[in-house]
């Protein structure tokens, strides 16, 4: 929307906004059933006062063109007058209504929006910092690259051959013996489990996960028609599993090194626990190792570890630690299961970004990502420490919380179910963005993932005495 | 596969390879029914004779951990020694074969493999040579990227800003007009199908083409369960489409310059044509105008150029013309389509590289593109020029072809249908890679899709004399 009323012009800039509006829609641009953006924000893209832009809505309005939805906001009517222009254009409101793929929850919506705006502070965001990234080391290893024509040409299926062994070289630290046909390159995480769920799974397959899970904020599987059942962690677990299975396919989607959004550590019993208890029922494990570069003290080794029948998939990425805008992680289990989820990798996108596959091969292989893991831990500490302080000066009455293990998170338990989508909204009216517990466990009511990687110190201090104003008034 | 047997080993590299495929197979690294690679390659993979290679397989196949296939090669045996080990492992074959997406077709996953190897002399790839691509440009270019740290967080569901802006700027020359907004970056053109696939299209849904299609190489509808049918573009076009359509939803894809893989470049009146037709039954155009760049005579403006209501989807990409490992292409449409398909790609994968964006953004905005193209037209011309001279030596008593108009392809014809698996893999086995007529339509037998874009003019030489000599010995 980078159009905006000229001041010289002979038409007034109400005059100018109807127009534009109007164009828009015959256009076939804003389809009927369209959710304009609010008056604020349509009066800080046209350069105008607001009331400008109310009074140019206000004439729409009574054309019959727009029409507000008490609460909600102003959208592009479904009205006769429309309709005669709308008769040739597709349906796309319901070509959209009916396909197949779930919308992201509103609030995740809302989310990923906000997060656009440099006027929000990001109290919940999983991302580190612009200053915690390594940007100008990151630009500074473009002009150590030289690239190999056949590295700019469309990639092998796993992926560049040479950042596979340099991630099998890698993982070796954490006890992971893997060749590079063991490998795929995928454009983060999320597409891993996106690859899973349509390359290994039948339709209404078992997804176990525990009660509070990151998946329950995405939707990989459930997008496609897997059902997913929490499980918890207890004495019957292998009981528990085959009973739940019986005949279907099933898989358990585990985090077990620094949850998101719980920031849980298992110990290596746990984990030992948890591979014997699939083992018997052979429900394969998918192990989210993304935060373990992240941890304050010393990881244990990961469930992949132990794996001696080829039951775990295992995930890591550079998302978490070095950028999230390189889209570089990796998938690392049976060469038979790699080679199928590499085949469906070409079908969905040929491939990673070559040119990010060249700087993550270059930060493993120089040695410059570990190092600058170390520092980036110290960062995240203090951090950590920081919002501990607020958190201690302020909360203790009103809130719990374990003192981080390391990552990005700190999961804030409020003693009132005080958590739901009014407190997010209030909060987005006060410009600060949180992540609500609901959206990783539907049913919580008391809980907030609360980021001490994105915000500034200061942003953070702002954030968290909105945040304690907000849920004072209300309790 | 890094693994080679250590010849200063007290046992025989015979033992060694036995073990060590013994304990892959154990460690369930590869599964029952899992194929080996053959012994040539193993050979090559272990840097020891084909004969050491052949004795291991033949004791491993006398225990009965491997079987043989007549005529298809070496597998992991299904026998009771090995289903004892297998007992606690997933039955990761049978998750495989009752997943969702389908498997690329044999012929197209041989493509993928041996499109890897340096020895094979690639006839049909569509895909700029390495020669052609501007490598030493784009690491010069790395050198003058400045980056941003908010670049390298995740991205917009839509995509860097600046990028699209870019992209509006560039589609002008085209006569669309567009607004950031109804601009979404996606990893290639065939991630804006998949996300069209799932994002707008109800099951059972119906995609209208041609008869010889793109499509039906790839399959991002087939997989998520949409009818593909085969239109022919006559005068009844218009009722031909509302008849199969009835009351389903349908999209049209088209390929209307330079058609992947016949070469066919539509007039403006055949591109009016179709879409005066569709605009009738309101069913949206998919126009896939990723090598519109590469004809080497002036280009008619696009469908999406007439486009009064918001029915065009348009699909641009750099990956046939700068570098298909960038992965970066785009996707226009009207903005609720374009903030749907967004918000799908944010479940998907996040957003495309920050890198890769960055570098098509500079290369757009610097001139450095379109003055590349330019030279790269040429070459193109003259390769084409150069297979169009072998062709007419050798080929003009077997087969008929059009002059290309651009881009990569010749559709070449022969006059009796040879066309088949057969002739792939004979062609296969001397090396000759050869993309067949029946990926792209079922029922063709008599067609090749020749490219000039990718091997050497030796190859080119070379791989033509071969397909001469081995369609000569058939006919």
């Amino acid at each position: 929307m980078n159009w905006k009323p000229i001041r010289q012009s002979e038409m007034t800039l109400q005059q100018q906004i109807v127009t534009w509006i109007t164009e828009h829609i015959e256009r076939g641009d804003w389809v009927a059933g369209t959710k304009l953006p609010t008056q604020r924000q349509l009066a800080m893209q046209f350069g105008v006062n607001r009331s400008t832009v109310q009074q140019a809505l206000e004439e729409l309005k009574a054309t019959g063109i727009l029409e507000a939805k008490v609460g909600s906001g102003i959208y592009v009517a479904h009205n006769s007058w429309h309709s005669l222009i709308t008769q040739t254009q597709p349906n796309w409101q319901t070509y959209i209504d009916t396909s197949l793929h779930k919308p992201n929850y509103h609030t995740i919506q809302l989310i990923n929006e906000y997060e656009q705006r440099d006027d929000v502070i990001r109290l919940g965001t999983g991302e580190l910092a612009p200053s915690l990234l390594p940007t100008a080391e990151i630009e500074a290893s473009l002009k150590e690259l030289s690239l190999q024509p056949k590295a700019l040409g469309y990639s092998s299926p796993q992926g560049s051959d040479r950042l596979r062994e340099a991630i099998c070289e890698y993982v070796k630290k954490r006890g992971i013996h893997a060749n590079p046909q063991n490998v795929c390159i995928v454009s983060g995480a999320l597409q891993a489990l996106q690859l899973i769920a349509v390359g290994l799974l039948e339709q209404g397959s078992i997804v176990f996960q525990e009660q509070t899970s990151y998946l329950n904020s995405v939707h990989p599987f459930q997008s496609v028609g897997m059902q997913m059942m929490a499980i918890h962690r207890d004495a019957q677990l292998a009981q528990t599993l085959a009973e739940k299975k019986r005949k279907r396919q099933a898989v358990f989607y585990a985090v077990p090194t620094l949850n998101n959004p719980t920031g849980v550590v298992w110990t290596a019993l746990e984990k030992k626990q948890l591979y014997e208890a699939c083992k018997q029922s052979r429900i394969p494990i998918i192990e989210d190792d993304v935060y373990h570069e992240l941890l304050f003290e010393a990881a244990t080794p990961p469930i992949k570890s132990m794996d001696d029948s080829g039951q775990v998939l295992y995930i890591g990425s550079v998302s978490k630690t070095l950028s999230p805008g390189l889209r570089i992680g990796w998938l690392i289990g049976p060469t038979t299961v790699i080679e199928r989820l590499a085949d469906i990798k070409m079908q969905t996108d040929y491939g990673s970004s070559a040119i990010s596959q060249e700087i993550v091969l270059h930060w493993l292989q120089s040695g410059k990502y570990e190092k600058h893991i170390v520092s980036l831990r110290q960062k995240l500490q203090q951090r950590a420490d920081y919002v501990e302080t607020i958190l201690q000066e302020k909360f203790c009455d009103i809130a719990d919380w374990y003192k981080p293990k390391g990552g990005f998170y700190i999961w804030l338990k409020f003693h009132e179910p005080i958590v739901d989508k009014e407190l997010f909204i209030k909060l987005l009216q006060r410009q600060v963005l949180i992540n609500p517990g609901y959206i990783y466990n539907p049913q919580d009511t008391q809980h907030i993932r609360l980021s001490y990687a994105y915000a500034t110190y200061e942003e953070l201090e702002t954030g968290l005495k909105n945040l304690f104003e907000i849920v004072k008034k209300d309790t």
